[in-house]
């Protein structure tokens, strides 16, 4: 079954890490159906920018994010040469087997199901693609390891979950690295998402195999916080 | 017949001249068909760092330089609600007789004709789709008056162009506010452009009435440079 793997576009920090992380999505790609939603990044910013500057309406910047969606997809195929750029759903099907980077613009504005405005990010448009594609996984590389308790950037006691329920999020309305409507989406779709380090390869490998190690499980059904 | 607007990104620094300019075109269009074509601006510079920092193909960063004038398009639609977004050259026939903002990734993927280099920018893209669409004028506005004999900023004893022949500014390599593709394309296509002041949308009326006023022609045809 598909994965859907998001890539958080604050790794175009670093081009070497990123560079690291898409060769070892190569690699995977060997034994795992993936397809590969690209964040926003810094394209995504500069949106925001004008969002603000110029009071633009969240219909309007809504679809110039998902633009920036589709530019960091094209970084990353300029990364990952061999990896099919895909920009309808029927393509999905067609290209099973093979490395696939998703262009979001065309699906997102033909279907334009979700809200529009910045609580609904890549983070739940690539949730929605995952729910389309009935998708297995959802897989949220960040630069991060996981969802905290506090902020560990702010409070050195700030502990990991290795397991939390989307519900909790919600109710508790908990800041972390994920957009506002991602728990609401993964109810509604009964998806199980994953939070995990790009900077940390190999632990996406492990979330593939069902491995234990280092990053956050987001259930869609009520479950017992795990720290 | 139909003039081609090409709305140079810069001009998105000052939101309150970049309004009155959209103004003034809604006002225009009333007796004039206009399509206005997006520059890149922000949007674009975006991409360019990320050329320079990845060392992306050229090829890559040309398709996200053409979405960067789709986001720019948008930001323009969003300042003047009454026009028409068009994305496909069919559209355009559709919607004459209403002032038009095209999307050009559409198109511009679809065709791909013309190099993909930092030399094609939104200049040259839009005298290509002006080409298409046989349009009568191409103007292009910037935040500066037109052509100079030297950079204006850097010399006082600049003096503007009032005609010059695209021919010139091929052979004499001239660094200009235009790109450098732009000059080839007019000759092949035969079409007359016009650099103009965004910050004076008067002057624009005055090009689209054939009258004098501080701008620039540019003449596909051989013609002796006029200051």
């Amino acid at each position: 079954m598909v994965s859907v793997i998001k890539i958080g576009g604050s790794l175009a920090k670093d081009r070497s890490s990123l560079v690291r992380l898409c060769q070892r999505l190569v690699f995977l790609s060997k034994k795992n159906e993936i397809m590969i939603v690209p964040g926003g990044g810094n394209f995504a910013d500069t949106v925001r920018y004008f969002y603000d500057e110029f009071r633009l309406s969240e219909d309007i910047a809504h679809k110039m994010a998902i633009l920036a969606m589709d530019q960091y997809g094209l970084l990353l195929k300029d990364i990952i040469g061999e990896a099919r750029l895909v920009y309808d759903l029927d393509d999905t099907l067609q290209y099973k087997k093979r490395l696939s980077i998703i262009l979001p613009s065309k699906i997102m504005f033909s279907l334009d199901s979700l809200e529009h405005s910045w609580n609904v990010t890549s983070d739940s448009i690539s949730a929605f693609i995952a729910s389309l594609l009935k998708a297995e996984k959802l897989i949220l590389i960040k630069d991060v390891d996981g969802i905290f308790t506090v902020d560990p950037m702010k409070n050195s006691k700030a502990k990991i979950f290795k397991r939390i329920s989307a519900k909790k999020l919600l109710k508790e309305n908990m800041k972390s690295c994920i957009d506002e409507f991602l728990p609401r989406i993964l109810i509604e779709k009964q998806l199980i998402c994953y939070v995990v380090s790009g900077k940390h390869p190999e632990r996406i490998e492990s979330v593939l195999k069902g491995r234990k190690d280092l990053f956050t499980e987001i259930t869609p059904y009520p479950s017992r916080a795990l720290l």
